[in-house]
C-alpha cells in the first residue's frame, strides 16, 4: 500500500538537542557565575526525561505537558550540581530553551522535499507550543504538529503513533514513521507502520555514537535528503 | 497585552462551504440521475450540522469526529430528498467534498501576510484530516491544527478556544478569534480573547445575506488582507 503520511520523531531525529542546550545552558548560567560542564548539564537533563514519563504512560499519573515535566526535571538537575537561587524568570527561560533547539544541516530543506508528496506531520513528546517554536526557529512547514499532546500519552505507546497516524487521515499501513531511535521504529512498526531511520551519530555526542544493532527498516538513511531520493517522486 | 496568536473560524470564514459543496453534489450525483436544487442541497446538509453537535456538547454523546457527522447527516439528507440506492464509494467521496472546499480569494494571502507577525491556526469545528485537506487544497500554511478535535469537544463550548490558544502558547488575552459568526466571536470574548469579525455576506448564498447586529468586536473587517492592514506590522 502507497505510503500518504510521515510522522517524525523530533528530538535527536531533526533537532541536536545536546549541543543547543549545552549552549543556552551556558548563555544563561555563566553570566551568572556557574561552569559546571555545560555538555554534562544538558546530558542531565535529558536524562531525567524518559523516567519522568514513565508514571505517566503506566497510568500512575495524569498526563502533563513536556514543558511542565522538563521544568521540573531542571529543578532537579541545577539541584544535583549544586547551582541555586535563580529566580523565576531565568528558570523560565532555560526551560524554553527546548523551544529554542536548531536543527540537524539538512533538515529544512528534507522536510520542505517531503511535503511534496506527502502529508507531514511531527509525532513528537514534545507540546504543541513547543513544536509551534521549533518549527518557527527552524522554518519547518507541516501539515500538522501531533503527538503526545493529542494523544493524551507518551510515545512509545501505541495510541500517540495511531491518533497521530489518523489526525493526517492515514491509515498505519499508509504512515511512515521517521526517527533516529531504533525504539521509536519498532513501536510504529508493531502497528503496521512503514519505519525510516535516519542516522544521527552525534546525538549523545561525539563519544557516544548510536549504531541500530540487529533491527531493520523499511528505509534507512544519513540524512532527510537522502531519504526524499529513496521514497522519490519529487522531481 | 499584545496580541500573538490568531485562531481562525475555518467552515464560512475560509472556505466558501454553500457553492463548493452545492457544485460537488451536482458533479456526483446528476450523472446517477438525480437533480434537486443543489444549493438546497447544501443548505439541508448544513442545516444538520449544529443540531448534531449539540447532544456531544451536551454530554449526552461521546464525542466524535466532524467526518462522521457529516455522513450521518449526509444519509438523512439524501433519504429526506428521495435519493437512495449510492454505493458506499459514492457515499466516502461524497462525505469528503467537505475536505475540498474552496477559499474565499483573499485567503491565501491573507493567511501568508498574517503568519508573519503573528502564530497562526485554526479553531475549527473539523477533524484535523478535514483541516489539513482544506489547507493542501487551498495552500494555506499553518503553525499547527487545533479545534474541536484536540479539544474533544464542539465549539462554542470553552474547553475549544482554551485548548486552541494554550496550544498556541497564547494566554487567552494574547489571542485573537477570526470568524465570520457573533455566536463564535462571543464564545471567545466571554473568555478574555480578542475578537475579529470577517464579513462574509455570501456564506449563506445571495438571498441571505449575514450581517452582525448590536455585538461589537475589536475589529471588523471585509477580508483577511484588511484586516492584516488593521493588525500592522507586516510591511
Amino acid at each position: 500500500m502507497a505510503i500518504l503520511g510521515l510522522l517524525f520523531d523530533v528530538f535527536g531525529t531533526l533537532v541536536d538537542w545536546r549541543t543547543s542546550i549545552s549552549r543556552q545552558a551556558r548563555d544563561i548560567l555563566s553570566p551568572l557565575g556557574f561552569s559546571p560542564s555545560w555538555d554534562g548539564f544538558a546530558d542531565a537533563w535529558r536524562a531525567e526525561y524518559q523516567p519522568a514519563l514513565e508514571p505517566i504512560r503506566s497510568g500512575r499519573e495524569p498526563f502533563r505537558l513536556l514543558d511542565e515535566i522538563h521544568r521540573r526535571n531542571l529543578e532537579k538537575v541545577l539541584k544535583d550540581l549544586g547551582i541555586g537561587a535563580l529566580d523565576e524568570r531565568t528558570l523560565d527561560h532555560l526551560t524554553l530553551a527546548w523551544h529554542r533547539l536548531d536543527a540537524w544541516p539538512d533538515v529544512r530543506e528534507g522536510l520542505t522535499r517531503l511535503r511534496r508528496n506527502f502529508r507531514i506531520a511531527p509525532c513528537s513528546n514534545g507540546n504543541i507550543a513547543l513544536v509551534v517554536d521549533l518549527s518557527r526557529h527552524n522554518h519547518w512547514t507541516w501539515d500538522a504538529i501531533l503527538g503526545a499532546e493529542v494523544a493524551g500519552d507518551y510515545k512509545p505507546k501505541p495510541s500517540v503513533y495511531l491518533r497521530s497516524a489518523a489526525a493526517l487521515g492515514c491509515r498505519p499501513e499508509e504512515t511512515l514513521m521517521v526517527a533516529a531511535h531504533p525504539l521509536d521504529l519498532s513501536a510504529a512498526a508493531e502497528l503496521g507502520m512503514k519505519t525510516a531511520f535516519i542516522a544521527r551519530p552525534l546525538e549523545q555526542g561525539p563519544d557516544n555514537p548510536v549504531r541500530p544493532a540487529g533491527i531493520r527498516f523499511h528505509w534507512t538513511a544519513d540524512t532527510l535528503l537522502e531519504l526524499a531520493d529513496q521514497l522519490g517522486g519529487d522531481d
